[in-house]
């Protein structure tokens, strides 16, 4: 059951409500959007009938949900969003009119290769840093990345590059731990039904790349978005990377049909990544180059200085040459569809 | 087994050796290409070896296959084929320097319907007309197509516009009759493992268009290939037209890394069926973009002057605004990479 | 649409209601069941509901289509139903009472092999002999099978040892001449939307075993033998054999749960293939025991005297131990389950 | 890295290795298995080299893990290990001798609804309870499950059955709550890649029941099982529930294959749970009985007194007659395969 606000309540008609309903032994989750204030209730919907929540000041609707999402949904929210990364002087839009470069190593090794990754994705036009410290291994023998040493040399590359820091957070205990170094939390394919994880990221005031199952039906992965939420975190971004199929020739299957479904049914940007999608250096470009022209809002992509030696997912990440040509697709591509670099939206 | 004949052989050293194949109970399928001219053998492989075809005049190499296919591959044919498609004045190219549109009505179901389609196809830009006349429908209760008279409407089409006429062929006893009033012989997605089919359109001499098993690998796509340049026919453009997955919201998901898979692994041409993937209208475009933005050397569309009355897959063909939207793609795109219009190379 | 005849119609009822569809353009396809006639309309079915079918004598109902599939469900035909397959005094009979364990090589390779894999079969209880002569193969290198001549070791050896032959058509040109030497004709898996060769083998009076597609859907399945039926032939045995998912450590998944789900569908028999679902010598064994177990009503199972050497799917085909696992199965678990081994119900 | 110990390893000989990487900086997690004790190292791979483990007192051998497993493999534990479930008294086995029945509710609603659901599971044969109270569910907005309150119920409904419990923990941080009312911790179908938590319940001295992810090869469930095992606990049980396919009939596809192939691969005891891989009441029975004749070493159904009025998955829970066929199955079958019901097998 969700609580939709008038455009002109206030914060106390707001606070009146999530009283009522906790005094009658419910939850209630504040998400502020642009341009209004939606209050979700879980907990005995039935029971909330009685509490007669629709008279209360300052409420303008009361809905049962009967889809199974509601506040990612652009039936109830027509404008797509825009949701911005980074600091202050360094706040980087995801969203409709432009289009995002992520770009880095997929795993933190070195401060120096960290460096290294950071500046060439910079050079293709990058706006965001992406990399990982905490890695989901499907094997326990494989590396796990550097942890907390790892989010040091991400916000030390940060500080000499200037770029926000997009990385994972795998458990739900580390979420405060990941959110106090980093400007996006990104939730990974394996934990896109980790609700407890879900939950915890839509807690802690960080904007949330939520990657889609490897199974996931995009309902699925509306309903997991729907559950940061929930917790009053509007401030997603839904990340692409390839189902699993039959075909072998690719690591998974990129769903490109993926993007303008999800945006048909939902107002929050959708970012692809194609590194990870097909797993092999040769697709990358011509995958970014699909994302681009279908309407994604960014593409999240693997660099490293010297794949060859690179500890998890070398035979992906791109290398010089590719490097010129991703650049040149961003350049040349969003403009033809409308979207500007969001390396030239970059606020202060 | 493959004898490669060298580039200087005549048309007597190839008969030499097919008659040497021949006389041994073996078959002998001579494949003409641009550069050269190969001869595959099927039967007793073994029994071959003592037939010294290596020391024939004009014979470069026999190659034992190893690898699942070779005609059709790469490996031995380095450069990318371009097939062209209709009568002399109006041969249209799909190939690596053009990007064709080819489009027309899922079914033909009246002249009227089928003229208004083409024309449709041309503003937009479309050089050839697709169109079914036999359909293979899963329930036998569905509309099945026109049969003959369909084919009659087709070659009446084209007499009026110009467009050479694609269409689709669903069993071997109708190849020849197929084959006399089209330009192009379309292999559909339940028939890539008809193999007998395969055999029979190899031996026809019209192009082929031979669209992806809905649960094929591309591997598989590729064997289904080999056996119709087998029969001696290597004008071969393959259709990429979506995979069967668990994702509901879609019909098929489009896999769009097979485009430069496809084009890593075989010199022949690859175009994508946007309409038939995703199986909705809104997608068509989108899909479109993201085709010619990966790489394709083609697309085919359903367009229907009347979707909702269509009788086979209305839902998913265009209307005029979709066309203005798909026309503008096909012009402004392709030259960003490299291509230009098919509608520009049409050679007399 | 569907005229369903009085259980009291006469053969001229029948014949009136086929003059007057054909009069009026259509086709009709006469389907003889166990307890009524059925004939199945093809062509303008709105023109049909003008020709008072309903009222001509021996006519129970009129039936609009709006299931995909009808001959072959089981809402007008509760009753599940058993197709007896061979000749006059070696009738076997494959539905619920029994459990019919058909096995062979998967290729006929030589007149010995093939004899000693049916001995092989017949000794662990197989009353019906497996074997291809035609084979239809990914790659057009692989070995195709012996054609005729492999037709002929079948007629040979069901002479020698009793056991009637099923055996796979590949064509629908080939129809004729393999229904000519074998009591029952397979439809493969790559086949099993070749709706030409559905509706050949359809019209030649012996059963059918339909494989089910390695990516269709049970639904679409049922409606690939309503393709047969509709043909008149009714004789149609179900065959489950594994579907494509992501799953490496089996060629194909089998979908042990399409069983129950087929029979609450259809009343057609549903056999399992074992041999090819798991494609694994090893499985054999413990699928056949699933299969009796969920209800199978019979199994059809590659055994081969020398599989080490055998052309075809050697590493799948059992052995002499696993024959008597796969014999002592055959014989315990049917009863338990109700029904009888068909080595015991063979008619004369 | 693994450390196999020698059978007459002493406490203070593991203690010492154990020691001696600490020491060195890495991780050491002891598995003590029925014949041997192993020590898994984490950390840098390299520097253990120079440790000298090998020439430690007790040491057997020290392997580099190759394999992506190995705790759980059977290539170094031929024999099938038994894990035993429940308090003294009550000791529950499942494993090669036995095959045992766990039942329950999906969701504990109320203590009357449990109760009466574990008399239901009883009186079939059931010896160990299952019952969920944390519940992942793909919405928000649904029924969450009624947590620790829930996890009371469950043991009151021990004490008053003597059934030991089966139950759900869905992030790490309630393991230990959970592991002080459960007997057994079930990781669920979404949860199988949430690494963090198979550590945890890898650390609390529980057995485990891990369920097959939908979307996983049974080579990453067994990596995630060595997740577990690599924090000291063996006593793991498989649980396979179905994949996600295309087919729409079943909720999942049950792929039966997998108990054979697991119990190939691994000497960890194998169940199958027909009741969410159908997601029917229809297939339970049929399924149950596939799963024991396949070889499975148990079987984890859904029961509800009343299934229509079920918060969670009602459309699957068994009712009475069900329950008596399922019984009647759990009963005839084993012995046949040469196990007896573990309800015979219960310790004191």
């Amino acid at each position: 059951m969700v609580v939709v606000m008038a455009p002109d309540a206030t914060d106390a008609d707001v606070a009146a409500v999530v009283a009522r309903v906790e005094a009658a032994g419910g939850e209630a989750f504040v998400s502020r959007g642009v341009s209004r204030t939606i209050v979700g209730l879980v907990g005995d919907v039935e029971g909330f009938g009685s509490l007669n929540l629709r008279g209360m000041p300052g409420v303008s609707e009361v809905v049962r949900i009967s889809a199974p999402y509601k506040l990612v949904s652009r039936q109830h929210h027509r404008e797509m969003s825009t949701v911005w990364v980074g600091p202050a002087g360094h706040r980087v839009p995801i969203g409709p009119d432009t289009f995002t470069l992520i770009a880095g190593p997929c795993a933190v090794e070195t401060a120096e290769q960290t460096l290294d990754a950071a500046r060439m994705a910079q050079a293709a036009g990058a706006t965001l840093l992406r990399g990982g410290a905490f890695k989901p291994r499907t094997s326990p023998y494989a590396f796990q990345g550097l942890g907390e040493a790892g989010l040091r040399i991400l916000a030390d590359v940060r500080a000499e590059t200037g770029l926000p820091v997009v990385t994972e957070v795998v458990d739900a205990s580390d979420v405060d731990l990941v959110a106090s170094y980093a400007d996006m939390l990104q939730v990974g394919t394996r934990n896109m039904a980790n609700f407890a994880l879900l939950q915890a990221v839509g807690s802690v005031g960080r904007p949330v790349m939520l990657k889609r199952g490897m199974n996931a039906t995009i309902e699925e992965w509306l309903m997991a978005a729907e559950y940061v939420a929930q917790r009053g975190n509007l401030d997603i971004v839904l990340c692409e990377r390839g189902i699993r199929t039959f075909e072998r020739s690719t690591r998974n299957t990129l769903d490109i049909s993926a993007v303008p479904v999800a945006h048909s049914l939902s107002h929050l940007p959708v970012v692809v990544d194609p590194s990870h999608s097909g797993g092999r250096r040769d697709l990358v470009v011509p995958l970014s180059r699909a994302a681009i022209a279908v309407g994604a809002d960014g593409i999240i992509v693997d660099v490293h200085p010297d794949p060859d030696t690179a500890l998890v997912d070398g035979p992906q990440a791109l290398v010089d040459a590719d490097l010129r040509a991703l650049a040149a697709a961003v350049r040349q591509l969003p403009p033809l569809l409308g979207r500007r670099p969001a390396a030239d939206a970059v606020t202060d």
